[in-house]
């Protein structure tokens, strides 16, 4: 599974005499190297020395290395200077805060600053809900870490997590036409973070809870959503619990299984394990077993426990099952890894039913690959771009958080969760499912507008929507 | 004082008959009412019927409905709605979040987020300095408040602060090229607020206090300076008295006097009077009297002190001048007022010594109006557009924070606060000087250049840059 890159791309700017196959002895070398050539430009033409800048995909950092190393020790030809591209794209941050209104003449300074600004806050001084729609709060949500569990880096911290954040402030934009501003919290407090989104929600339209290790995270974000009068989403959880149930109820109309009929197995009892769980079970899944490091959660069980294991040992595993994840598998029809590499034996695999489903979903290395799986498992997805059937976040939170901001929701019930993920599913029709097609691609634009037509529909039936009246701030 | 403004611009939408005569009469009675008209567009024509949108500048919110009642007065006249341009202009706020990469395909997606991000994560966790290069913290500061002191409207909460915090992020990117971010607190509690601005801080470059209630805004900015590693400005305080000194220090070239020499009265105080004394004294002047309602601040007064003013009274008023402002304003060279409407008498400012200097910066009615002083004031700033001498923060903080931004400074010292003083006074050639011109305009682009430019040399020259070395991430 090692191929090149473009996260792992450098720009070589290459010195040499201008002579016919120098080019051609440089790409072969850089070709030998297994470094994968995506431009070459010239850069400048001195008489008989050309300098072009040659930019290499590679594997990973090493390989890097090792492709600028061999290029060096050709006689020839000198390496003025190595670039990395991840981290040149990164310079000054990847997201930046713009002007809507032009600010050229006094006449605009008016309007927008002093004095004209007066009314309009006195306007939301008299209707705090105006803000909604007279400020950035009508679109604007917050992406809030405490840094403590950043993709499969763990607990790096805020500074360290920013890029990450800003990240996801880009997806929210390019596929939500959301604004996100991240805030990385320098504090992993579980009550000062509770505190610290109260007092920054005046701002925002919503806030969503992102790379916060559990189960602190499962705490922040019940306590934030008592506390609040706008939604509290925490992605890591319901992002992935609402894209699971999606690509599920495709696999399953594919081997023409009922949710309701299915065992599933669920590895990972942390924060996605438990919300996948959840939802599925609110769309009617009713076997469910969730194994961790210690094997099936079933009631009773006393060893390596906490509450929301306990809620879990409570409300899942109707027939008591006992014992390690290869035992629980065997004649499952369904298994969602949410834990890590290799998880997920072949042979495990090989004792699921005919038809089986695998979602696989550890990143970037799956419980499982699918070059790994035995002909009983029918369709396969994981969290991974270069396998067929990713599940990916990105197909849900743009979607669910422009209908939420569309209709000013207050919050995020279940409901419009399990409106999510039928919308995600039904983009995909009947007619055109396929074992390796079941999800939709994280770049369908049609995802975005039926996820968020679907809740905020949901969010009006189900009264969670602020939006009925027309604004107040008209004078006739 | 009462003139047509466009902070009160409304919009009617008029259907009427379209016979001759018809829009001259409109226009007639919105003459009549003292409307001043500003664009007239064609909506739609039916047959004989037509729709126009009149745009109509007024004096006040009560004018502007005047206006509008005697133009549903009219006869064969339909007013079909009244929009508020200054509201229509905030409908969703003033500022967006945007994207300065491209994330169109998975290679974008590759480098920008998931797997490439993760490098660039490691980077800062290893280095976290490098967080000013490789993040949105290269150029971004929070805009912060509670709402407690806005603008002239006093404690109208964190929500309805939004469109002026909003207001002032426009400030900064169209004046600065800086990514402000508003923050509105929904607390007002001293320790409260250093907290949470110090959980925010790893997301930004710098910090910009706003319309924060006096005595609280001195506190919370100097705990803020002791605990944090990147600078906090209160911009009430510090950048009105930065103004000051640039405007007074070209006032007294015009009078030939020196600041070493003068008398200067401060009325006010409040945050802005009392950093005001300190800079000014930090500048070398060696008389200042200030005064409160109470009157002078004099060493062993006991009414009405606090902290702060026990400062003043230890440190101002040489001559141990006591009584009221005009008392004291007798024979006084300079007056600067930060307090509030009409605290200048006419006579009080003629009693001063010839040559005067008066800073009437209260907003938006100032202590005494220039159309109201004796023929012995010969300079005269206020803080209002329609007047010459604007004194207007604007002068400073876009300047000043792109210095602090670019050197990425850890702090805002005083000799960084006195060279940008300097030059926004320097902007203008000593040729130029003029008692109506002591102070550049707002729109002039020079001065946030000359500005920045002081700022970030003060600061390499008084050791409180970061920037020394190269980033820290090139492979070779």
């Amino acid at each position: 599974m090692t191929h090149q890159s473009p996260s792992y791309s450098l720009t070589m700017r290459l010195r040499y005499p201008d002579r016919p196959g120098q080019l051609g002895r440089i790409t072969t070398t850089i070709g030998e190297a297994d470094g994968l050539i995506g431009s070459v430009d010239i850069v400048k033409v001195d008489k008989d020395i050309i300098t072009r800048d040659v930019t290499v995909n590679a594997t990973n950092v090493e390989h890097g290395e090792q492709i600028v190393r061999r290029i060096q020790a050709m006689s020839d030809v000198e390496v003025v200077n190595v670039s990395d591209r991840v981290f040149l794209l990164h310079l000054g941050g990847k997201i930046e805060i713009t002007s809507k209104l032009p600010v050229k003449t006094r006449d605009d300074l008016s309007m927008a600053y002093t004095p004209g600004v007066a009314r309009v806050c006195r306007a939301i001084f008299q209707d705090p809900e105006s803000s909604f729609a007279l400020t950035i709060r009508k679109n604007i949500i917050a992406v809030v870490t405490d840094g403590s569990a950043v993709l499969g880096m763990g607990n790096i911290g805020p500074r360290a997590a920013l890029p990450v954040m800003e990240g996801k402030a880009l997806l929210f934009k390019e596929f939500g036409g959301i604004d996100a501003f991240p805030i990385c919290l320098d504090t992993q407090d579980t009550d000062r973070i509770v505190e610290t989104v109260c007092y920054l929600a005046p701002t925002f339209g919503g806030i969503n809870l992102e790379d916060i290790s559990a189960p602190r995270c499962i705490e922040i974000e019940e306590r934030l959503i008592a506390k609040l009068e706008i939604p509290v989403f925490h992605d890591d959880q319901h992002g992935t619990a609402i894209v699971v149930l999606a690509g599920l109820t495709n696999a399953l109309k594919l081997v023409d299984k009922s949710l309701a009929a299915v065992r599933i197995v669920i590895n990972g009892a942390g924060a996605a394990g438990t919300a996948t769980t959840k939802l599925l079970t609110a769309a009617g899944a009713k076997n469910i077993v969730v194994c961790d490091r210690s094997g099936a959660i079933f009631a009773g069980r006393t060893d390596h426990m906490n509450s929301s294991k306990q809620w879990l040992a409570e409300h899942t595993n109707p027939d008591q099952q006992m014992g390690t994840l290869a035992d629980v598998i065997r004649g499952a029809d369904v298994f969602v890894g949410v834990s890590s590499a290799g998880a997920l034996q072949p042979q495990a695999a090989a004792s699921m039913t005919q038809n089986a489903i695998v979602f696989a979903l550890a990143n970037p290395d799956p419980e499982i690959r699918p070059e790994d799986v035995s002909e009983n498992v029918r369709v396969m997805a994981t969290g991974r771009s270069d396998y067929a059937n990713q599940v990916n976040n990105v197909l849900c939170f743009p979607g669910l958080f422009r209908g939420v901001l569309d209709v000013r929701a207050r919050s995020i019930n279940d409901e419009m969760k399990l409106a999510a993920a039928r919308a995600i599913a039904g983009v995909i029709e009947e007619d055109e499912l396929h074992p390796d097609y079941i999800i939709p691609s994280v770049f369908d634009r049609r995802v975005v507008k039926v996820v968020a037509k679907a809740v905020s529909e949901t969010a009006f039936a189900t009264d969670v929507a602020r939006r009925r009246q027309k604004p107040s701030f008209q004078i006739a």
